[in-house]
């Protein structure tokens, strides 16, 4: 495999070792929920009012909680919502928390035919070539990508992503109740629907595993079933995981060991409105409180690997 | 169910019936491959050059083939990968589309969990409130939808559209080979994961189906698999249809009568590169064998159902 970036697995490996964290921020900014203080200061239509709000909450949040974290996680539906001013508003967010030192996943759970997911990938961590020169994509590190059209929709993906040193993670047990629908549904020839999906991040995967021993196509494991933890890892073995559903969904951190056999870069714990929105439950600023609570996960994740 | 709007399948119908048309032009705008003369006016970075370009080429295709057409279908990717100024053509050609006289459909295959579902839905279809006043989402009839998370993943997009006079259009065995992969996975409890799929589309429209039979939850069923069409109407006697993979992809018009077995609405033809790219096989202007393509689909789709 022709290789024009360092291994990605060793690249995040090295981060997560740097700043002693497995933690995820989720941007995932409602604007009828935003911080107390993130106000538009510009006249103007409603989504561009709205869109310059979420510019300063998602930057306020990441001030805040980003020295606990490794990655920052942006919902591309929230700023979608916004159009246009939504999305230079995700622009900017992206590189503001690519400059604090933290790895960028797009949250966009896309898939598509091949040529569509071709375009895709581009447009979150690659660059498209056009007449008038090329277009920078997003610039994410990473990527959620959804796998029911099969490998020819994954693969553009996975082309993509290696070629720049960057990584899909593909859905396979998702965290909500509905993933119990389709995702857990039984196979004649044995197992079930997300297994076979975890069959294929691993061979797609193994094409290029780092010295450290993730590969470059991770998956997504919600933090919510505990129980497929451990199948999960044993069919994947090399791939990074990104959990998502501590707190608001019901996941907890002590109950993740198994995501970080491969060692702690191999567990991601994504958390959004446990953080955003910890001065609920705890009063006082909205900052401080993000502060504690991405601390607090921090080091309960960072003590399970010990 | 309380409607604030006429009923999808009604308002359909009558478009389809009004324009004479089941064709569904295809807006997938690769920057490398667009008409000759649609050149950006105005200097600026490659993206803003670049959406220029493509907006010029979607209007100019709207101009040609949308008088044979009923609906346009802008793939979302191909904006996204232009960033905030790709977003802004795609809002532009949205609403050129409509003032046309056509439909829309936003080709976006979304999918997430519950609050992220209904933030994408309201960005496709509907609005999202904010502190400053209702953002307008892009305004779309239609958008193409992913299952693959399960029910509390769908509903969003259901109750969004629903409340609107829209419809979801749900991924059920898609146009590519690696739908092959996962969608028809035989299952252990009998039938094949494609079916279960449909079983759920037909469940969440039969609560809102119009006088002319038509529910406002849809499936996307390839055209290149004309074996699972009679199925999948079985399944769906109330669905619209939308098909893509006619033409690029193999599919053929003569193949598909079974998807119009509620009516000619029942059956959507989506068709992007065979009528975009005309010109490359029949020689003569671009517009004028896109126009030609289109009419040709139209007529031979339209004679199926005399």
């Amino acid at each position: 495999v022709p290789r024009s970036a360092p291994a990605f697995g060793d690249r995040l490996a090295a981060r997560v070792s740097a700043r002693e964290s497995q933690i995820v921020l989720g941007l995932d900014p409602d604007p009828g929920a935003l911080w107390p203080g993130c106000e538009p200061t510009r006249d103007g239509p409603p989504p561009a009012r709205a869109a310059e709000a979420v510019l300063a909450h998602c930057h306020a949040l990441i001030d805040a909680a980003g020295p606990a974290c490794v990655a920052a996680k942006p919902q591309l539906a929230r700023f979608e919502a916004l159009g246009a001013a939504g999305w230079e508003a995700l622009e900017t967010t992206t590189r503001y928390a690519a400059d604090q030192g933290l790895m960028v996943i797009a949250d966009a759970k896309r898939g598509d035919i091949d040529v569509t997911a071709d375009a895709y990938a581009r447009a979150l961590m690659g660059a498209t070539e056009t007449p008038w020169g090329p277009a920078r994509g997003l610039g994410a590190d990473m990527a959620t990508v959804n796998p029911l059209m099969g490998e020819d929709a994954l693969s553009p993906f996975v082309a993509c992503a290696r070629a720049a040193g960057r990584c899909p993670l593909v859905l396979v047990r998702t965290s909500n109740p509905g993933a119990a629908d389709f995702e857990e549904l039984e196979l004649a020839a044995g197992g079930w629907l997300w297994e076979r999906i975890a069959r294929m991040v691993d061979t797609l995967g193994a094409e290029n595993v780092a010295d450290c021993g993730l590969a470059d196509v991770g998956a997504v494991v919600g933090a919510t079933v505990p129980e497929h933890l451990r199948r999960a890892r044993e069919l994947m073995p090399n791939a990074v995981f990104l959990l998502p559903g501590i707190g608001a969904q019901g996941g907890r951190v002590e109950d993740l060991a198994p995501a970080f056999a491969p060692g702690r870069a191999g567990g991601l714990i994504a958390a959004s409105r446990s953080i955003a929105n910890a001065y609920l439950q705890s009063g006082g600023e909205p900052a401080a409180a993000a502060r504690a609570e991405a601390e607090r996960l921090r080091e309960l994740a960072w003590s399970l690997c010990e």
